[in-house]
């Protein structure tokens, strides 16, 4: 098997105020390769649905060595490099025009079985894989399991109807959103080189409360939500090259 | 000359809870047409910015009589009927795989010149309208002028980072969605028929506190923002057919 290849143009829509490609289009221009890559390969969300099974992300990291400028194109490359019982590790590579790579991520993918909420049998794991895995090892360190945080609420935010997704679930963009509007625009102005972790632990859903904790430590900037019952629904950490 | 003709099939990041086409990416996709055809017509922002000119969305209507389900393929027509000292008229139609048209919408823009933010001079109108004209009439009742409101403020909202564009302006989609975001879950889930006018009259910059004001009159639910000194910057009305 060979990676798959995914061309793209960085779009007006897709940037930000500094004309560069936002981190929250970047991480859809990512899942939606994601997506893509697995319904032409037959076990995509809609090939898994007929069995009430579904693709869901638990973990991701990626690393920019920079932000691309608007109209610069790039290619994308994605491969899934191996799977255990419990999840499947899906890679990208990002090179741009000049043949530089400049970006790369891992995820991790648990396929669930909706009527049990719990994890698929492993036979449908083995069936999604078969003859789908690249011999390439992963681009950069895998996600990183992020601990609790000691951190103060910067946010709160409730979850509307522009947030949410088919599953009334607050779309996982919206995450990456939703840290960026509390960061001092200066420093999202100069932002450059970055890795970015993210650990999905629970959904979001229409109406929820969440509340947005951030602390500093170790030079990053570490990020975690929770609903109105305090459990916690996702952890994000930012470190800044 | 002739309409242009643009394709799309809805994608699932289109779709809201119901898997049907939302209004702001029916919104999005509307006026993302009229920028590609006035750039591949030669007098998109990219030509208009060399002069420091560029297109102002002023007025824009549209009418949707039902809502496309995820992955339907539809057509886009798009021209520009007539113009005048202040705007040119912009007209779209959308007709669906059976050949039905089910949307239609009339946008009209002002040409500024924003080093001195007045209206770009008469020739700059003439030479960007010069040959693209189509004569053909708008497919529906224009734009309305919408009247100030009595309405009490349902939201508040601080215009951040994830809102803007490359001017630092909110995008215009997020006033759709922040409308959208203030209705009831159920009238969102059964919205079928409708039509959209928006009044655009200044821009929200970052950082400023927007309040949404809301009142329902002639069985039509009427929206305007303000920011916190008081100036009127949008007002959309929404009815059900």
């Amino acid at each position: 098997m060979e990676k798959s290849v995914f061309q793209y143009k960085v779009a007006p829509k897709q940037v930000d105020f500094t004309r560069r490609l936002s981190v929250s289009s970047t991480f859809d221009i990512i899942l939606g390769a994601a997506g893509d890559d697995a319904h032409s390969r037959g076990f995509g969300v809609d090939a898994l649905a007929q069995n009430n099974y579904g693709w869901v992300l638990s973990r991701i990291c990626f690393e920019l060595d920079y932000l691309p400028q608007e109209y610069s194109e790039f290619t994308l490359y994605t491969w899934i490099s191996d799977y255990n019982r419990l999840s499947s590790t899906r890679n990208f590579e990002l090179v741009d025009a000049e043949g530089r790579e400049f970006g790369r991520a891992v995820s991790q993918w648990c396929m669930l079985d909706f009527s049990t909420r719990m994890p698929a049998d492993m036979n449908a794991m083995a069936k999604a894989h078969e003859g789908n895995m690249v011999e390439a090892p992963s681009p950069c360190e895998r996600p990183r399991r992020l601990a609790a945080l000691d951190g103060e609420p910067v946010l709160q935010h409730r979850v509307t109807y522009s947030d949410i997704d088919f599953n009334r679930h607050m779309n996982t963009m919206r995450y990456i959103d939703i840290i960026f509007d509390t960061m001092p625009i200066d420093m999202l102005e100069k932002l450059d080189k970055l890795r970015m972790d993210i650990n999905f632990m629970r959904e979001a859903r229409y109406g929820d409360e969440l509340s947005l904790l951030c602390e500093e430590r170790d030079n990053m900037r570490l990020y975690e939500f929770r609903n109105a019952a305090g459990d916690v629904l996702c952890r994000a950490s930012l470190e800044e090259k």
